[in-house]
């Protein structure tokens, strides 16, 4: 019997925590192209086997554990208003590109994307997920009036997190907590004089 | 006599833009460790004791080569409306992110910023400097009174910049002339229902 998906009826192998956060480390500490199937089975501890029984390649195992690795887990705010909430998932995906556990991740992620069609597919994938759990914050300004129907959530997100990652990443400046309710403002206000 | 800054009063060697190409496609070529000063002088055809005698290293050589060369110019609108400014200025920032020339220097530049202290200080003064030549368009404005006085350019450059190097390079994303209009009105008048 194979320890890792004994008894498992979940969909994902036993030790899956600890295949996610090899798989992520590998990639802060020795890139996309460092990441290798095998070195995340030794890191993990779980034979080779077991991993390509359940993932075809590093991409597969890597898509996995962007979406659902602990270590990227972030709980979707229901603050009452829009304006709280999106200041909120702005905290959050601040303190993703600027912790030390995630930072060099996110860095990870930049660096290898413009270069590989793989990653690319796993970054739209990514970001799709995460935009269908940020739905609600969306789906509930409409009910309250805060937004017109049929705003795409995307732009504003597309703003909120690309002004982040410019900042942060190509500008080489920092992001303090009063930008993020000056982005949020001006993504619901708009920067034009009344 | 040396041949590059031979009767050269200007500031920068004669044969400036030869090195600044081949500084760009070196960088798009083998990435920011591929990038020597060795490189740069063989495929530019400068000595290297020239290239030395203006720049102290391929750092510095890379700083300049990213704010002079005719490769990555740009002209500053003035259409006469702040949104017609924009809607230009994004169309800008998308060619550049998207054609064949400057494509894969935009994505060798993100590649390489993530790691490299050197390269962030680069990004920041080179977004710095387009940030000073893309003044007067904030200044029209709000002489025009578009934007109230005191406006800070940088967030909503960010946001226009960010959402579209966050599309297409994260997301994996296309963007299409429509959604350059769709960020700028976002950015102008925002999402929230009035």
């Amino acid at each position: 019997m194979d320890t890792a998906s004994d008894g498992n009826t979940s969909g994902r192998p036993r030790r899956a925590d600890a295949i996610f956060t090899a798989t992520l480390e590998l990639l802060a500490d020795k890139g996309y192209e460092g990441l290798t199937m095998e070195a995340i089975a030794l890191r993990s501890e779980v034979n080779k086997t077991t991993l390509y029984r359940w993932w075809k390649s590093k991409d597969e195992v890597l898509a996995a554990a962007l979406t659902h690795s602990d270590l990227l887990t972030f709980s979707v705010p229901d603050t009452g208003s829009l304006r709280g909430d999106l200041v909120e998932t702005s905290r959050s995906i601040h303190t993703l590109l600027t912790s030390s556990a995630t930072a060099p991740i996110a860095a990870a992620v930049l660096a290898a994307a413009p270069h590989s069609p793989a990653l690319a597919a796993i970054g739209r994938a990514f970001f799709a997920d995460r935009a269908e759990r940020e739905h609600p914050i969306f789906r509930r300004a409409i009910d309250r009036g805060e937004l017109p129907e049929h705003t795409d959530p995307r732009l504003i997100m597309d703003m909120l997190a690309g002004a982040m990652w410019f900042r942060l990443f190509l500008r080489a400046d920092a992001v303090h907590e009063d930008d993020l309710a000056a982005a949020v403002d001006l993504v619901l206000d708009g920067a034009a004089a009344r």
